[in-house]
């Protein structure tokens, strides 16, 4: 199949080499020129304009997005809502929130547009190898992508999870539950480092990964960290984000849901960027002021 | 080797059976008479008493036991004292507070027998399998034992720890970290379960598995219960817990570690193990004191 990809960073380069992997011809477009020197194959062709990239797709047109969630998505699609044709897809492949992706659906749908929201899973190795994608939209035009997603995915490895959003929504709530599991291999390591014991981390990684209840690929990773940097001193604990946690969490309450580990776990990232605390001076304060226990000054 | 095996339950029965399959002769001990017909092998043999359990081993003398951790290891390992001779050797694998394997050390150290703290996971099947083990005690003497959890273990599945203790306070610590994998993942699908999207869990639960950064066996288990019972009616949300969890935390607090995320976890099976709760009463009537809300009444 000829398919449109918009966006040739870390993870569209690396589905646009895995595509061509598969026979299929990739025309792609970044607003950064210099990335098309990255991919030198007979079926690839850079377009420096979505004009003409548009132009250069056979009807109906495939476009997959692979762009930063939020400004730059929504932008590129108000772009290409003036540039495509009804009966023409787009699959945004990044980490859109499910309400965006519901309106801009009802949007392009009134121009005859399919949105679909596929939820990426697997970072750039899984992008480049097999990734693992979770996809909402209409039912019947999936059929015509469906063999997209049996190439660039894992044996296994994409699900149609239904209406519009369901996508987005399904891996909104895989990160959630990814926020909740490296908390909890966080602190148990924390533990194991503030004990009496002499533990070999990657070793404790490794042996956890051969048989143990939580063998994960988490824990596989945390192996490899381990095998650079013994105790991560390299590293400070800052520990980012990038929304979907935030997101799971509104849902969460929207929906009156208790999911406290999820919640708590996000709340632990925002301590951590912090190096220092208004709500640890106001305790400390405030143990000064009714018992005059000492505090630390500045 | 001739290896003496005390408590034939589920775990001690697969793990005599994985040792037969390495071509290692079991004395086995029991309480319960019954289990001895569960294995009949020509290098299997069971005896109703230890002292002649005792007296069937060969010198220096490998006891594992199976047994449930708290007062039955006590007990077992209080008889076997009596009864060993100096350099023979226990292999505790149950889930023992490592505390209290700090003190058995010590005592059985006076009469120069060796205690090896073991920390088994991988369930029922992993101890017929292919355990994982983590195993602390007296490293010249762990050399001894070594070759058996080469033959028991999957492949790179053990691991020698260090120092007495190091054993159970690494199993302990795992079994935090599963709590809160366990709850991260449990909130997860309670948010997809109360969204307005449709999910097949058990789909869900398998691409998750293929190529997803959350993959591990937890969520094949998942897959599997999903497989079963695709709501999960069948069951009530009651989540018990053996001990290591509340362990865990009460290390933490002993070593002033922030787990937030693991002592949570295990507020939530507490949580789940009453039908209402006095500190819901408790808010319920503040709120109809100060503001006259309503109240839910028996």
């Amino acid at each position: 199949m000829k398919i449109g990809m918009v966006g040739l960073g870390k993870m569209g380069l690396n589905l646009s080499l895995n595509l061509l992997d598969h026979d299929h011809t990739v025309v792609g477009y970044d607003s950064d020129l210099t990335v098309q020197e990255k991919i030198n194959h007979e079926k690839f062709f850079y377009r420096n304009s979505l004009e003409q990239f548009v132009t250069d797709l056979p009807s109906p047109r495939v476009v997959w997005l692979m762009v930063p969630a939020g400004e730059v998505t929504e932008s590129v699609i108000q772009t290409l809502s003036k540039l495509l044709h009804p009966g023409d897809m787009i699959i945004d492949g990044g980490n859109s929130n499910y309400k965006d992706t519901l309106k801009r659906s009802e949007f392009l749908e009134e121009k005859g547009i399919y949105l679909f929201d596929c939820g990426t899973s697997g970072g750039t190795d899984g992008a480049r190898t097999g990734a693992c994608t979770m996809i909402g939209g209409h039912p019947d035009k999936f059929k015509h992508i469906e063999p997209i997603f049996e190439d660039v995915c894992i044996e296994n490895g994409y699900l149609y999870t239904g209406k519009t959003g369901s996508g987005h929504f399904l891996k909104m709530v895989h990160n959630g539950i990814e926020y909740g599991m490296m908390q909890a291999i966080g602190e148990g390591f924390d533990i194991l480092h503030k004990s009496e014991f002499n533990y070999d981390y990657e070793k404790v990684a490794k042996v956890w990964n051969h048989g143990s209840v939580i063998r994960s690929w988490l824990m596989e990773l945390m192996e490899q960290a381990f095998s650079k940097d013994a105790n991560l001193e390299d590293l400070r604990g800052v520990m980012n984000s990038s929304g979907e946690g935030k997101w799971t969490v509104e849902t969460a309450l929207d929906l009156q849901t208790s999911a406290p580990i999820i919640a708590l776990s996000l709340m632990m990232r925002y301590r951590s960027q912090e190096e220092d605390t208004f709500s640890g001076k106001v305790v400390a304060a405030l143990r000064n002021e009714f018992g005059g226990h000492a505090v630390v000054k500045q």
